[in-house]
């Protein structure tokens, strides 16, 4: 990628910050070469570590703060005490033009609050949501909300679908992704007030987003739409669950070698294999939660990921700003008529 | 076992019936030789078949009807015109006292309409709810409700936890199960109200339960609880979506096996290891979904089960009888102090 652009990162966030977001960064430079990095934290523990990335210490420049947000800092508590933090000023770099995307490994809801207050909503919309990337049997999917509202109206619902599908196209290059909500049958009379409105008005045409209609739980891993939408209670705790399952598949799996002796034979030919099978479904290549609907790119890292899964969050806002996210949103935004998602809101 | 059982069996229901069915109530009688079965259904079909079972012919008599719930039937529709029908019948038998349980591979809202009308549900339930055990990485947890109530408010999931404890004292052998309340964190103002001020009289003590508080999706694999409550939305969009990821896993992990030829030469080798792994994860090991909250046993199996599966689903309904599920119940019913119940109600 020759496209110049600039990423201001929180380098005091995350488990192992600030050595691994670093790394991270470094990674991430070798894949995007033209890239800028603007990093905020303690420059007495950032400028050692650059000494041994000199081709990340050609590409960034460091802003030294003292301040950092805590792990276990409530949102507004972030907020009001954290103007100094080194994530609130690499968001502010965003909001001030001087960088084109923020990228953090630390406190979610501290992130979301502050994104939200210094980058403001996107008109047209009432709350950001959380999305990610996932691999699923036909590709990857993208999902949304993923913990950023709790309760959601219909009206709600249908925005998380339009910022849903603006993300597929961007991220996952689709052309016109299919977006499916997730009930707990395919029905129309199915699900909950929130969800049956939302669906009549996605099959209803009034908005740019190809509707697939209702999808069960097992629709997530199968692939069977693009983009699945869904409230912020059920997403945090239907992806977590999945990534728990993940996890005890995995382990389960590794014991399962070393039972026996032809156990551990069987594992040294087939290691290619299984190694290709564990990369696949590797979460650190699906690190980076994007903050939708703001007026600005926000990318959250997991907290406990290493260099290489920081260095795709870093990736995911790359994506984002290189391929135009903020443009193709705001585009479906002015596309999709008002009128009657204002008559379907006071309905509701 | 030898204690004398009598299970009434909806031989018309699920994809395979009644094939499957009576070649699960055969393995079922293996394990349980003292049992009996009354089979409802076509005796035109099921007649033939029995001729290959003598064992079970021995156990089991045969009332016929012509009619059967058809798997799109809506459940208003199987109550209204269902009087004759195979499941209806065998629901019938249980409140008449002609047997101790009923299982069914069949529509499962018509089950659960048709049951809670026939059966009714306990003295102190509003609402039934629908509970199945699964495997975790510390042994197996029962988690509720699963899709019988979309819409709970704090009573209704105060109500899940009496029932799950009283189901996990009974299936799983546990002397006091340690019960959570699914959430998207685990501090006390996290979630909605209705788990909000549910957690509130949890933590009260006043319910007989061991309260561990506030869980999140990835303790669902975990078995961080013996008992997971939740909303049906959410545990039916969750257990599915679980069930979709297991099976992604599997086949992903088949592919890897085929996909060279070192990777065939270690499946042989591995093969013994890879059989214990699936063996545990083996949803039909896991078969037999609870109706909670009933006047009597009503066990759903999935519909496309095999023989194996649905002997397994019989052995849920066995061992909730042999194991004085309604009685425990009843006894935790009784326990609970009602007053602060209607107070929480009312303010809610």
């Amino acid at each position: 990628m020759s496209d110049s652009i600039t990423i201001a990162i929180d380098a005091m966030g995350g488990d192992r910050a600030p050595a691994m977001v670093l790394q991270g960064a470094d990674i991430a430079l070798g894949r995007h070469p033209g890239a800028q990095f603007l990093l905020f934290g303690d420059a007495a523990r950032i400028t050692p570590l650059l000494a041994g990335l000199p081709r990340l210490t050609e590409a960034a420049t460091v802003h030294h703060t003292d301040e950092a947000v805590a792990d276990d800092a409530k949102p507004s508590q972030a907020l009001r005490s954290g103007r100094q933090s080194s994530m609130r000023l690499a968001i502010d770099a965003v909001r001030d033009g001087r960088a084109d995307g923020v990228v953090s490994a630390g406190n979610t809801g501290a992130l979301m609050a502050t994104a939200k207050f210094v980058l403001k909503t996107l008109p047209g919309i009432d709350r950001p949501a959380i999305a990610t990337i996932f691999p699923t049997r036909r590709g990857e999917s993208v999902m949304l909300d993923l913990g950023a509202n709790i309760e959601c109206d219909a009206e709600n619902l249908v925005q998380f679908a339009l910022m849903g599908d603006a993300f597929a196209r961007t991220v996952l290059g689709l052309v016109q992704p299919t977006v499916g909500l997730l009930n707990v049958g395919s029905e129309d009379l199915k699900g909950n007030d929130a969800v049956r409105a939302a669906g009549a008005r996605l099959r209803g045409g009034m908005t740019p987003v190809r509707f697939h209609g209702f999808i069960e739980g097992d629709d997530i891993a199968a692939g069977t739409v693009d983009v699945i939408v869904t409230d912020g209670f059920t997403g945090n705790i239907t992806l977590k669950a999945i990534e728990g399952v993940a996890k005890l598949f995995s382990e389960s799996l590794r014991a399962s070698f070393h039972h026996s002796l032809p156990a551990r034979i069987g594992y040294v030919f087939a290691r290619g294999a299984l190694k290709k099978f564990a990369a696949r479904l590797d979460p650190r290549r699906h690190n980076g939660a994007m903050f939708l609907g703001l007026a600005g790119i926000a990318v959250k890292s997991h907290g406990s990921t290493d260099a290489f899964g920081f260095a795709n969050a870093i990736g995911v806002a790359a994506d984002l700003k290189l391929n135009g996210f903020l443009q193709k949103i705001g585009d479906d935004l002015a596309r999709l008529n008002r009128a009657p998602s204002a008559e379907q809101s006071a309905a509701l």
